[in-house]
């Protein structure tokens, strides 16, 4: 029996690459980009962007300028192309560590060229139906022809790439190509994000930008995922113990056990990510003597730990782990438990650090 | 007009010390311990236990004995509690902070007896109803009497705290008092958290356990909230643009304008701690001109951003901030809104370090 408190965070970079290169090999006269926003989705940028530089990837992209300026010391010579664009709060994070701007608007635009960064030329985003980011077409009719030389290539993104034949993808293709060959003729074009790279070759452009399918998640859910799991979860029982008929579990006593039951506190929490809206409907695993048995949520879920119901679980000791996340309950299957995605389950468990990280590859 | 990208994150020390002192004068005859585990809740645990450090606070829960190596240096020779226990993880920083345990069970007992660090008598927990960790009764019947004597102070843990009049206080109040007379008539008890210690002198004991309260979340929510605000979230609006009726929004177009509207794009997102369940439903607010104005949440929000309606909001430029979380609109409030509660969305949104932190005291 081993006595163990903190949950393990278990990343395998081999699977990224692999998943990188499945990407890039369905989509091979684009230039693959990764997308390590969000500290790599907050499983660590640094070791993904040196990861994926390592295998040939030269072309990055952030939100931040910070999150740029982090992996800088990692990729060499590399573009980083910062998605949130460029600003006063920013500025600085540019100029350390040469990073591309992704400029949205005129107003973001004006500020680039009193603060231009020799040898770096921007790229230029249009708006092509999701209405967030991305100059609208009548900005884009204001550019002089001088304006339209300093950018190096144009952006957009995809509303619903994820979802094979919807309206949009088609919709938002055209408007992109218009757009394009309206303002920006000669420019190189990027449009899809993962989700996108899976709508063929029209979609794919100069450039894909490789994120969530890298990293695991199923973008194109219209089928089965052929992305390789990347995360890991377990944590470790730090007690079990008998459930009386009639007695409550947690916070609010939100569960009563009608019969006996046998229950185990496994040590992770909302505070290391796991979703609240999991209480009394989630489920962790254990895989005692090579056998996988469930164990369903009890209860609310608290800041450090979690609760589940082992009465059936064989010759579970304290100190075994409890798998939250694993290879056949991904993080698609926890995110559509929790009433959310797998992207913003992913961005939220890496950021505890008080997981024990372990790298694979 | 100011070009910014970066979100906010102010943090009150000041506010945490006087909600602090006002929870202290509810319960003056007991210590007034704070809890700063998971990095005191996403918000600094080194800054905000250094600033109660400062103010005569000796003594601090953790729930990691690796959260509570990273606050040794700041709190002297005070007593650092570890909620979770000890283990062979974990048992390095015990012996470098010079920590102690609160043993939860027989097993962690046994690692104790094997690892005891000198000059350290740890804490025992006992289950009184919430059935999470504790020594149930039949665990206490087995220790002999020299197990007791390694002891300080006997802890437990309420469910129900926040509701005054729930049948579960006193049930587990009287459960505390029948177990420690009977297993532990000599040492020194703590039983409640912030919202216990709003149930009365009985509740109280010895120690009292001040967290959520003092970070600003109403634990005692059957009346209005005394404690101050301690946190204030700001995102720069990055862009402003029309909305033509029947334009979509956001990732899976699932708002659609059914007359013009105007919006803003503003820099914060799911990947700083938003909570996705706001999509369509949050709300945001302005301070132009010295008039609040609220802005609904339109479609998804994404890892990067939300979009909200700015229809009515006057003079609005970019670079303007976004209040997100402010004095008006509070944890409580925005983990109403989210379907969860304020403890799960502080402690997620201090955790991304793209966040400017301003501290104030």
């Amino acid at each position: 029996m081993s006595i163990l408190t903190r949950p393990i965070l278990e990343i395998n970079l081999d699977n990224i690459v692999k998943n990188y290169k499945l990407l890039h090999s369905i989509s091979p006269k684009a230039i693959a980009a990764a997308v390590v926003k969000d500290d790599a989705y907050g499983i660590g940028a640094e070791k993904v962007a040196a990861k994926l530089y390592s295998v040939g990837c030269h072309n990055f992209f952030v939100a931040h300028g910070i999150e740029g300026e982090k992996i800088r010391p990692f990729v060499g010579n590399s573009d980083i192309f910062v998605l949130q664009g460029i600003g006063e709060d920013s500025l600085e994070s540019f100029k350390k560590a040469k990073l591309t701007p992704v400029i949205a608007n005129p107003q973001q635009f004006e500020f680039w060229k009193n603060n231009k960064i020799k040898g770096v030329k921007p790229l230029i985003q249009i708006e092509t139906g999701l209405n967030r980011l991305g100059f609208r077409e009548e900005e884009l009719e204001e550019l002089s022809e001088d304006d339209k030389k300093e950018f190096s290539i144009v952006l957009s993104h995809l509303a619903c790439g994820d979802e094979k034949e919807h309206f949009m993808n088609e919709h938002q293709l055209l408007r992109f190509n218009e757009l394009k060959e309206r303002f920006f003729p000669k420019l190189k074009a990027t449009l899809s994000a993962s989700d996108g790279t899976f709508l063929g070759e029209s979609f794919q452009k100069d450039m894909v930008r490789l994120g969530a399918a890298m990293y695991g998640i199923n973008t194109a859910p219209y089928r089965t995922n052929q992305m390789l799991p990347c995360i890991k979860i377990v944590a470790p029982v730090l007690d079990i113990a008998k459930l009386k008929k009639g007695d409550f579990v947690g916070y609010s006593v939100t569960y009563r056990a009608a019969t006996d039951r046998k229950i185990a506190i496994v040590s992770i929490g909302y505070g290391d990510g796991i979703p609240r809206s999991l209480s009394n409907k989630g489920k962790v695993f254990f895989n005692v003597n090579n056998k996988i048995q469930e164990a369903r949520i009890l209860g609310r879920i608290s800041m450090d730990n979690i609760i589940c119901d082992v009465t059936d679980v064989e010759n579970l000791q304290v100190g075994d782990m409890a798998e939250i996340i694993n290879d056949f309950y991904t993080l698609d299957d926890i995110g559509r438990d929790a009433g959310t995605i797998g992207y913003e389950i992913l961005s939220r468990i890496g950021k505890n650090p008080r997981f024990i990280r372990n790298y694979i590859g």
